[in-house]
């Protein structure tokens, strides 16, 4: 038998009770497949900042590192929105992206046959929706320096922050989105503001350069604010997209709002080693916290990912992915995605 | 009679004609309200460069600079695709909105009743949306210092640009937006990255501090990718929207294309003082160009715009809102907007 070692983090809100059933659905897998899991269950984000002053404490992040792969509920909550900047919950985010290294986020969004009325696009126009975001998310203008709240020479407050990236953080996860679109239907759309930003010049001449590397990829480039209003007019035309972390933040979750089901929205961040980091795109949801209200489908997606992409366990995967395809079937729903006629699970 | 200089910045693409339409208009609704223009029209973009070598030749700068408001059509085309960037189209928008100082940029995004079935989201959803951005136009990350592609100690490329805002700049573009909300529905939502970027924390306090001075607007702020989400769930629940240069650029075509009627949509761009700078949001679709297919809607609803907030005359301004509206209720189309039982304009 195989075992792994699982890092589980709750976090806050709905996270706890979509992470205790995703483990359930990881373990009935990994039992039909051979596997076996070791869990360890670590505080993070805003139940961390609770139980010991900060949002990622070094036990967590220890236990972390050392994992096989590390599944992540959510972070945040009212209750640390008034923190100061180093003590909110969030900060636990960025310090696992940056210390573990996980460069790329891929994040799907995929509209479901069965689901496709959940969106708020037209069905003509959603429908077969299946694309791939691949995110870069270790670098630019998250993590830039300078940035900070200085005083200027007229003694005025002024905000900084820096978009900046180096040719080798573009190729690595340039690399990643070709190898991911030569994976998919072979089409890679990179998505940058080359016509204002020096960033996107470097971006885009970088990205160009490795495609000879990937004849078997078709390469498009689109302006950002292009692309916010494509995935609106028509979404299906997107097969890979990558871009840097800010503009892949906003299309990301754009595109995930296009399905009309984020609570069904898995996510994947990979470095080049070290194990990665799977988590549902959605919040914490403090409004539904504890009401059994949650959709766990995005965290069971996400620990379908992390079983393909963390472990390479791809039948493992399969068996989870296939299970969310046949609840769907059978009718069962969460409330956000309930229409008259479905069983509410 | 009043007379108003006007200068006419046709541009590339099907600028030169969605502009010589909208100068009838403007003409003929200024003689029903008793004023009379005298137009300028000078060469820009694209156009500039083919004569004179230059996106914005020096004598175009004067004659916009000098006139009482300034109305663009369109900017830029394939041709100078792969020109150096001192030497692109585009670059003559910059030059404009920075030494105009037009720092305001209003981008109203409306779903117009008789257009409701262009948007690509549902009927339900896209039905009565009425929104108008104030996206910062003359700071950010378009134009903080440092930027450029030097060589790092590894002797590798990286890319800079640099988000900055210093606290003047956040309180005129705060300020338009609170009196822009107070004259519409009285509800403004800034839109940042607070919990990650540092210019958008200064920007959040700043706009927070004046909230106290307008008691009668009432003020909400969200998130940038949260804001990309919302505009597709539930765009209805936006009134006003200010946000800066990047993010304003961005989720102002995204809200443009929820309309579904990107031909129609206008834009303002003002200062403290000088002329204003009108616009139709769309570009230069150099694939139609000099065909009679383009939508001059656009293009004569910022002639309205220009009369109202340029020129201060409401009137004239109101003749021209209704004009196109009194066009599409008689069925009259242009083909992006066509519908079975239209009239093909
Ligand atoms: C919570 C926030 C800091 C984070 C981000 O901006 O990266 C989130 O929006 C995400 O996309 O994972
Ligand atoms: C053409 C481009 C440089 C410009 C911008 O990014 O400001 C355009 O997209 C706009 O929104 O007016």
């Amino acid at each position: 038998k195989k075992r792994y070692n699982i890092a589980l983090l709750p976090g806050d809100g709905i996270g706890p009770e979509v992470i205790s059933v995703a483990k359930n659905v990881l373990q009935k897998a990994g039992s039909l497949e051979g596997l076996e899991f070791d869990f360890k269950e670590m505080p993070v984000g805003g139940a961390a900042l609770d139980l010991v002053g900060v949002p990622l404490p070094e036990e967590t992040f220890t236990a972390a590192k050392l994992s096989d792969a590390i599944l992540l509920g959510a972070i945040g909550g009212y209750k640390w929105d008034k923190n100061e900047k180093h003590l909110r919950p969030e900060m636990a985010l960025f310090y696992l992206r940056r210390d573990l290294k996980v460069f790329a986020n891929l994040r799907p969004a995929t509209v479901l046959p069965q689901l496709v009325d959940a969106s708020t696009l037209k069905k003509e126009v959603a429908e077969g929706v299946d694309m791939m975001i691949v995110r870069e998310l270790t670098g630019g203008i998250y993590f830039g320096e300078p940035r900070g709240i200085t005083i200027n020479e007229n003694g005025e407050e002024v905000g900084v922050s820096t978009e900046i990236y180096a040719a080798h953080e573009i190729d690595r996860i340039a690399r990643v989105a070709f190898e991911t679109a030569r994976k998919r239907r072979g089409k890679l759309c990179s998505v940058d503001k080359a016509n204002v930003l020096d960033a996107s010049i470097l971006w885009r001449k970088r990205v160009t350069a490795l495609a000879s590397e990937y004849p078997d990829v078709e390469l498009s480039h689109m302006y950002v604010d292009n692309a916010a209003m494509q995935l609106i007019r028509d979404p299906k035309q997107f097969d890979t997209i990558v871009t840097n972390n800010i503009f892949g933040d906003i299309l990301s979750d754009e595109a995930s709002m296009i399905t009309g089901s984020i609570g069904m929205l898995p996510s994947a961040s990979l470095g080049e080693s070290g194990p990665g980091l799977f988590e549902p795109i959605h919040g914490s949801a403090p409004d539904i916290a504890g009401q059994d209200k949650a959709n766990p489908l995005a965290t069971i997606l996400s620990a379908a990912m992390l079983l393909k992409y963390g472990l390479g366990e791809e039948k493992a995967a399969k068996r989870i992915e296939d299970a969310v395809v046949d609840a769907l079937n059978k009718g069962f729903r969460t409330g956000d995605i309930y229409s008259p006629g479905n069983v509410c699970a």
